[in-house]
């Protein structure tokens, strides 16, 4: 496994490959959990030649708190990618990808990139994630790209300026991988206290819970956000958002009549968790 | 040569070639002239494949009437890229690269972007220029793309969101082309009437003036500028700006002491001309 600090040392890594097969990045931001191993299987079982990028990226994080206490396991980070024959890792300092003089933004307008977590987490959120992704695929230019779908907004982003500005890369959505208990895994979770981590089983819960009452027929997203509300409610949680909207435009949605977005926000303790599942069919 | 109208006709164009030659991209937005078919030969004897757009971008355009002016000569463009030995015309419609939902924007944040054409033109200019290039060069993927001297702001803009981006493209910048007397050729020289034309040349009498100032060791950018207005006055010409900068930053100068991009732009009659020089060394 080659361990690549540049874009030089990436694009040489890929270029001394033997053969032309396809390429699959997993963009990471390190801090690994079973959630990202199961996206490196993915493009293991796709991809001939197989690259992880590690980069905290310093201009998603709105505040500077989160990016100091995000976690960085890079040891651990290498040996699980080692273990799930991971052919490139990229990992460069913020210096490699933003040297002095670093003057552009790729930006996604609308309410994709400025509702839910554009609106809590600022315009420069998505930003960011829209800038550093664009240079990561730009770097690596792989054939397919693996995306988890717990960050949905984040897919929908991606996807509108991949498709606006032509990026020729295949995006590939794996489903939100879940400890046994429901709860959606993510790098924070290991933040949380074992008191909280029982609270945060409410979220999964609650989205459930929206589930079951949409089978059921109901179809008011007012009444099914109540639903969901209730179960949060229980658990102490009061989330910053539970919306109902458009997979792809995130415009909110009344009423379900296809499919549909649930997206959740909550803190529990000091700790920010999203979580999402689709109802009203495919 | 094959007329592409879509992002996908232009691939196929592209793989089908033979061999794995390079590819070299001149953009244009058509009204093709002289300096543009200098372009296409600085083009033709590097690259083994050479791709011209054609595309009037007009989310780079401040005013509705200067795009609805803008000359269109589609037939003439494509005689002259046949005859130039281009081998892959690509024009698409603007549906084709703005369809419905399109929102997405690179910009470049600072001086480069926001001041001179970017304050007169407003900043809008500089995000359609960035999204479009961008498209551009990710839908041909070329080795190398080529630009005129002339528009040496969108030169240093594209330079700098190449950079940032990491687009795998090496940029050509050729020399400003001039008719005989001196006039930087434009598409928008076809508005001008005679008496304008005449009057035009005092925008390249100026640029010399600051020249020759500077050669007999006049280093003081005002007393530059002075002497620049002094030309243009004597022609009635009120220029909106006469400008000395760093020619990659684009950060004013006041003391000429190394390189010094000296930029003019100008209404002549309804006409607005844009031309530069560089001045204090390589």
């Amino acid at each position: 496994m080659i361990v690549a600090r540049t874009i030089a040392e990436l694009r040489a890594a890929l270029q001394s490959r033997p053969g032309d097969g396809a390429v699959g990045l997993v963009p990471t931001m390190g801090a690994l959990h079973e959630g990202h191993a199961t996206l490196l299987r993915s493009a293991r079982a796709t991809d001939a030649v197989v690259v992880m990028s590690i980069f905290v990226n310093p201009t998603q994080f709105n505040e500077q708190a989160d990016l100091a206490a995000y976690p960085r396991t890079e040891d651990a980070d290498l040996a699980l990618a080692e273990a799930e024959g991971v052919d490139v890792v990229f990992a460069p300092e913020a210096a490699e990808m933003y040297p002095a003089g670093f003057a552009t933004t790729v930006s996604v307008a609308g309410p994709i990139a400025e509702t839910l977590e554009g609106a809590q987490r600022g315009r420069a959120h998505f930003d960011g994630v829209a800038t550093v992704v664009t240079k990561l695929l730009l770097a690596a230019l792989p054939d397919r790209a693996y995306f988890g779908a717990k960050d949905a907004q984040q897919v929908a982003v991606i996807r509108r300026f991949v498709a606006d500005l032509g990026i020729p890369v295949e995006l590939v959505v794996c489903p939100t991988s879940r400890d046994s208990d429901g709860l959606a895994r993510s790098s924070r979770n290991t933040r949380l206290t074992p008191d909280e981590r029982a609270r945060a089983l409410a979220i999964p819960r609650a989205l459930q819970a929206v589930r079951d009452a949409a089978a059921d027929g109901v179809a008011d997203a007012g009444a099914l956000r109540a639903r969901a509300l209730e179960e949060l409610d229980a658990a102490g949680i009061h989330p910053e958002y539970v919306a109902f909207v458009h997979p792809d435009t995130f415009a909110p949605v009344a009423e379900v009549d296809g499919p549909v977005l649930v997206a959740v926000a909550a803190r529990v303790g000091r700790t920010r968790l999203i979580d999402n599942t689709v109802i009203g069919g495919a």
